[in-house]
């Protein structure tokens, strides 16, 4: 990847995103043995680092295509950041949701005027809806993860991180469809003459551990994690830059990530949500690692339902 | 007040405190109808901003009082904020606490290597309790709000927040024991020809709404709040003062602290505490004040207990 078509893409989506703080937390410095820098993501345009990549993605298209409408498949945070950064740019947007999707993420979408088709709840009715309104308004498809102007638009995280960090011996962030992790390795390739990147994954989703050992895409059976963001899978243009540059995936359990999710609430005083904690929680499970290293840990997002957190309930 | 007291108290705290950050919201901006400047003391070390108090006061203890001790009586915030600044300032710190207080408290002091001496929870046991050790070791009494230097230290909050956007019209923080809007008053009085300051309030302990129109300090006779810090009333060292420079109370009800709460988690994704959130309730519930004014709010804690929240619990 040509640093050239980074540092464009940063300069590019630099006026519709948040250039994000770097916080840094004693008490968790002295938990981890290491010195965490933390890129708050969670404090990004409504509240993911998806705005980045949807925001890239928006500004690539020519005019006409903006003219036509956008279009993704998404019930999570992307829709949200496709919504927005349309919103922003003053193009339509068309946004396909399962039926059942909590309100919660409807009313989301509704407030930065993404308009929602339903569909039933499967990848092939997902994927139809989609494609019909390819094909009736012209609308132009984003991948949440797997395309490349969004890839190179989350890798400018990462590229704000190392201005302010130089030094950083490694930068971990959560691997769930790819995208954000793909990024991050192609930004750290080119700015860091020794910064490696390591992905956060919860066990029991962990296609992306399976891909790095396997070579090829590995999918999931079953998608029981409270880390509701990583339930996805690798896709083709993703992968390839993950295997070459992706130094490794650490996997952590279920508990691991409440527990890590908690302290970075209770210690650092701030609202992520459960994805966005797995990697400090591969950090906190495998000290050895990273003793004495200067860690970033891009914090993914922080849109939680707040009526429904992982912590124990009042008796 | 001598503005040089007050200069002299924020260059003698800044080693032992956060210069904590000041975030903005447009969407909390765009609610409330004005430019909030949230100066995020929930970030301070122990997590509120009594750590700047306790720094002063034991800062302008003489060395001989320092080498005998200090007490307080306090089940809050104040509590960790004197064990950990005498920790810091290596002061053997006794903390007075009714036996009943929650387990999370207690440790919370232990944590910063404060001793906590049991008693009766009534006010006539903690004020015996603390005055027996003042007697027996000679300790130093520290007052959670109502004492010169912890009011002084509590200035430096204002202060920062003042250098930071010196065109503030207003500056709100809550009412409590009235340490903070009594530091408050005096540092907006010293450093600002313009800016007012003002006070949020509980409803259901509006004893300093009361006072400011009695011209004597009122009692509560039921302590009935979500916002638990928020509960004491004035003292005859901050009255003065809060009667002198503060612009008004605003009184606010349960459910529009909860709102306001929830409203900074959910936009901000921060987390602050109940007693945290009325200065920002009383902002909503009366905006044509604030209306496309500057103002300034001391986001005065952060320490909650997340298994007991106030949002409405998973069903």
């Amino acid at each position: 990847m040509n640093r050239d078509i980074l540092l464009q893409a940063q300069e590019r989506v630099a006026p519709y995103i948040h250039r994000t703080p770097v916080l840094t937390s004693q008490l968790l410095n002295d938990e981890a043995g290491a010195k965490l820098y933390f890129k708050c993501e969670n404090f990004q345009k409504m509240g993911a680092f998806k705005m980045r990549g949807a925001a890239n993605a928006i500004l690539s298209l020519s005019q006409e295509e903006r003219d036509r409408s956008v279009v993704t498949h998404s019930s999570g945070n992307f829709a949200q950041a496709v919504s927005l950064a349309a919103l922003k740019l003053g193009v339509k947007a068309y946004i396909v949701m399962p039926e059942n999707a909590p309100d919660v993420k409807k009313e989301a979408v509704r407030s930065y005027q993404g308009e929602i088709i339903e569909c039933e709840s499967t990848p092939e009715a997902r994927e139809a809806t989609a494609m019909a309104i390819q094909n009736s308004k012209g609308a132009t498809f984003l991948h949440p993860s797997n395309q490349d102007e969004v890839i190179i638009g989350n890798s400018t995280a990462a590229t704000e991180l190392l201005e302010d960090y130089p030094d950083l011996d490694v930068i971990l962030t959560p691997v769930g469809g790819g995208g954000l992790i793909a990024g991050t390795a192609l930004s750290a390739n080119e700015f860091s003459g020794k910064c490696v990147v390591i992905g956060g994954e919860p066990m029991n989703v962990d296609d992306a551990y399976r891909s790095l050992k396997s070579g090829k895409i590995e999918t999931n059976t079953s998608f029981n994690t409270i880390a509701d963001g990583l339930r996805t899978h690798l896709g083709d243009r993703n992968f390839p830059i993950i295997k070459e540059l992706v130094h490794d995936i650490i996997r952590v359990e279920e508990d691991e990530i409440i527990e890590a999710m908690r302290l970075i609430w209770e210690r650092m005083k701030i609202i992520i949500e459960p994805s966005c904690a797995v990697p400090f929680a591969a950090v906190l499970k495998q000290k050895s690692t990273f003793k004495n290293k200067e860690v970033g840990i891009i914090l993914s997002g922080g849109n939680v339902d707040l009526k429904n957190l992982p912590f124990e309930q009042k008796v």
